[in-house]
């Protein structure tokens, strides 16, 4: 049996100077994990570099303009044909003023720490939790 | 200024059943990082998916043919004129016989737990001792 193709996905953690990212959640419009929130991002098209990919979720998704800042990271997504490997990248916005797609009903500014509290999109939780909110420094944290 | 491009590379954790990783040490046809280790990979061509390029790089490095088993996670390079994201991919090999490029002098089966006592690539190094030994069961790591 022939392996399952890795395809590639991006996200951008849009954040701003207090820290805050940008959340979307995923309408009904969705296949699937309607209600749950994310990051901009989505599947890059072929021959797309990064940062083309990224850059065009954004505006797709979000009508924001972004400057990418590094890589946060990546994780990998098991679907019943497919496998994708979303690679998640530091990004400012620009310009532009927020104006969802279809594809999501709602937005917010989330403080980094307490993304724990959102129901975040299965794989993308993981992620966060494990690499965004563990790169916290204590003392943003709260705490004695 | 416009921003510098951020363009994808892979590299295949090729692991065995001991759990040892393929490196190669960069031969002085080179241009950067002479005669440090690394994992197979490079980067990405157009149009190819993440899957492809991380086959294509460990066959024209290795000759070794091989199977991707998930994401282990990336990094990113800055370059004077380019940014880099690199995918690290696990992988297994499938079949093949190990023969090196012009590229690499040297290869070696690595214990994941040794990686530290390695000259690895900057940027790979950061990236292996954070991720993959971080990883480890205690367990395998030895102990008091």
């Amino acid at each position: 049996m022939p392996e399952k193709p890795f395809h590639l996905a991006v996200r951008a953690i849009i954040r701003d100077e207090r820290d805050r990212c940008l959340l979307l959640r995923r309408s009904s419009a969705c296949k699937h994990f309607v209600g749950t929130w994310e990051w901009p991002g989505g599947k890059a098209e072929r021959g797309e570099e990064v940062d083309e990919a990224v850059r065009r979720e954004v505006r797709e998704e979000t009508a924001l303009e972004i400057e990418l800042k590094g890589v946060a990271g990546s994780y990998g997504i098991e679907m019943a044909r497919l496998r994708i490997a979303v690679l998640c990248m530091e990004a400012r916005c620009t310009g532009g003023t927020l104006l969802l797609s279809e594809e999501h009903d709602e937005s917010a500014w989330v403080p980094i720490a307490e993304l724990p509290k959102w129901d975040l999109t299965p794989g993308l939780r993981e992620f966060a939790l494990g690499h965004v909110v563990g790169r916290i420094e204590p003392e943003k944290q709260g705490g004695p």
